[in-house]
């Protein structure tokens, strides 16, 4: 008899395992599995599956599992024992009994969370003063709440991969919110793309080749435009309706599309890199948290991926998270790759629409010696237009709290 | 006619008046108070006065207005006219009739907001999951709201001056309510704490003596206390009932009133610092924020107790807001006392639980060169035992971001 705890693993990894899957689908696909699954965990698995309206799922075809190589860790296990066992069927199985068994499936733990099934008790309206609010309620900042109060709901669609929610607020502008949580508010999120386009920009002597990942808002693209060095700036977006969306109801954003030098691909950033190694002198990784579809985004293989499309003397910047909430998920991850790149460093901003107030950048290079003093500043009328970096804020952004430099790097630091 | 703006200021400026009377009142004392004030001002301006249940209202018996020294300003113009006037009661109204003209009575705009009435909406519960939610919201953070799941409410009643509500959270410890505003939990209160005492005693060369203001919690003093230099630490706090509930529900904090060096005053700090002049090395402000009670304490007058009562070289660290929120309320204040100081600084940390989770400190010097760079740094044992202060982090916290440092400290810095 499983435990409550090795059930819901094994419905996360499951999860997982699915979502890998189903991005490597053609319409109409479908896969197989096989596992020590319940009734119950397969339910709510083929729940998610159909929640995202691609494919219908079906426990009776085959599919090719050489496809998944972004779950690289749970693919060589599976043909480890399917070699030792000569069948398919009975390596997935003992491979999920095993991973029910040893809890220790994953080389990171940032994807310990099923993300929410519905978002409509996300809105609610105040009995006193009859004001509606977005409540930002999520498994990975437990016991909080952070609230804006709306003005008028703009779009709420389900896109191909996620819930997809813009609205005009009272005090904050206009609020993007994916899958329940806040992606931007059109008041402070020049933060967030400031620091995450700046600091690795200003650190690299000389970027010719910028990739960011995710980012569909278009706002990390807007400050990468602002350098006029750059020559070449490619987005790999895996859902196209959060461009069309940003487009349409955040052009304050959505402008840096306009850029001559940007170039679109609607396709998974994984991908992408795997065909382009060694070609880009900065990545950036601006998504959302590790819940859902994201999750693979924070696990080691990711940025592996990242490492090898990187040019030499690169520079990788990712959405690190929060330290007064997620030390124990950044902790692995800094961990895991920092005898993979030759310098692995995490700044933060403040920006209050984000939880707790502030976010982190996981920054590694591939050479150099490291990103913490800016080798470049910007021109005076670039410096005009920022409205949160300065060169001196690059600096003083690596300077953690007592307690996240402890618990991040060690207490030797 | 009063247009609507100019009566609520007259009401504001009404309502900071007779605070600062209520608090110079004997038990059952009470104040004359003539102006321009339509019934339906008086009628709010009694509510609250009422609220606070120490004294009746009553609007035909005289006080001493030589007791109103703390709002200086206000005064010294009421002494003005009344001497050119020869009439008291005729000098209140050409007072208010003058504040009501030219909404430019104050020498800063800190306390535009009266204060909620009633924090019963505060709590509420989810139907969704039958959650308890505290719900902060607040006239400094309109539009935007911070909740912490209830696990228990351990305390909640109206002290002599101010609402006061202690619960245990799901996920943050023990959390103290003020008015309805998060004062500290349990989580997070460290950073607040550490930053608000470690930057002016570390930037001090040799200090002996601290005064607090308010900080009734003891979190403070705790802090102070790490410091064997100090010899006397002396402790202003108006509200006994603050340090009784602290000592009775949050001993991670008050256990600051343990050290043999605390003096306890349940006084005015105003007060106190006119009768103890030029005589400590590094002054505290632990207040709320500028609604109610507090006011007086974001005003020039109260800035200029706290120079008389600092020594030559010595510090103030005041609770100076939230970059994010409250530049147009800062950056006055600062502008005021800079003739005042012979430096004024800004610093800020980050902590979840206040409003958009970081807090500022200003911090002013009387002669030195300025509190960025540490003169001392702790001794090991002294760092291990620190959560949030490092002497790294003492400098990083005077960097702000580009828009703060413009509309504070204006473009050319």
């Amino acid at each position: 008899m499983l435990s409550v705890e090795s059930k819901r693993y094994v419905l996360l990894q499951e999860y997982r395992l699915h979502i890998c899957m189903y991005f490597y689908l053609k319409e109409g696909g479908s896969f197989v599995h096989v596992g020590i699954s319940s009734s119950t965990i397969n339910h709510q698995a083929r729940s998610k599956i159909k929640n995202i309206q691609k494919s219908s799922f079906q426990i009776a075809t085959t599919t090719n599992h050489q496809q998944l190589r972004r779950n690289a860790h749970i693919i060589s296990m599976h043909w480890l024992i399917r070699w030792l066992t000569n069948s398919s069927l009975l390596a997935w199985t003992i491979l999920f009994c095993l991973s029910a068994a040893t809890s220790s499936f994953s080389t990171t733990n940032m994807a310990d969370f099923p993300p929410p099934k519905d978002y409509s008790h996300l809105i609610f309206e105040t009995k006193q003063d009859n004001t509606k609010w977005f409540h930002e309620r999520g498994p990975l900042w437990q016991g909080q709440a952070f609230s804006l109060q709306i003005k008028e709901v703009l779009y709420h669609q389900k896109s191909l991969f996620q819930d997809v929610l813009v609205f005009d607020s009272e005090h904050h502008g206009k609020v993007l919110v994916l899958d329940g949580v806040i992606q931007c508010t059109e008041r402070d999120e020049f933060s967030y793309q400031e620091m995450m386009a700046h600091i690795p920009l200003y650190a690299h002597p000389d970027p010719k080749k910028v990739l960011v990942i995710g980012g569909g808002d278009g706002g990390v693209l807007r400050e990468i435009a602002r350098h006029p060095g750059v020559e070449e700036i490619v987005i790999c977006e895996l859902d196209k309706d959060v461009i069309d969306v940003s487009k349409k109801y955040l052009p304050f954003m959505a402008k840096g599309f306009d850029d001559p030098r940007v170039k679109v691909n609607i396709m998974d950033g994984a991908k992408f890199m795997e065909e382009n190694q060694s070609s880009f002198d900065v990545i950036i990784t601006d998504s959302s948290d590790p819940v859902g579809p994201a999750c693979v985004l924070f696990e080691t293989p990711f940025y592996k991926a990242m490492h090898g499309s990187l040019r030499e003397g690169g520079i990788i910047c990712t959405q690190g998270e929060c330290v007064w909430l997620h030390v124990n998920l950044i902790q692995p991850l800094v961990k895991a790759i920092t005898s993979l790149f030759t310098t692995v460093e995490y700044a933060y901003c403040t920006i209050p629409s984000y939880p707790s107030g502030q976010i982190g950048f996981i920054i590694a290079s591939k050479g150099g010696k490291g990103c913490k003093v800016p080798t470049r500043t910007p021109e005076a009328s670039v410096q005009k237009e920022l409205r949160y970096y300065t060169p001196d804020i690059h600096q003083a952004s690596f300077v953690l709290p007592a307690f996240a430099e402890r618990a991040i790097f060690g207490s030797d630091r």
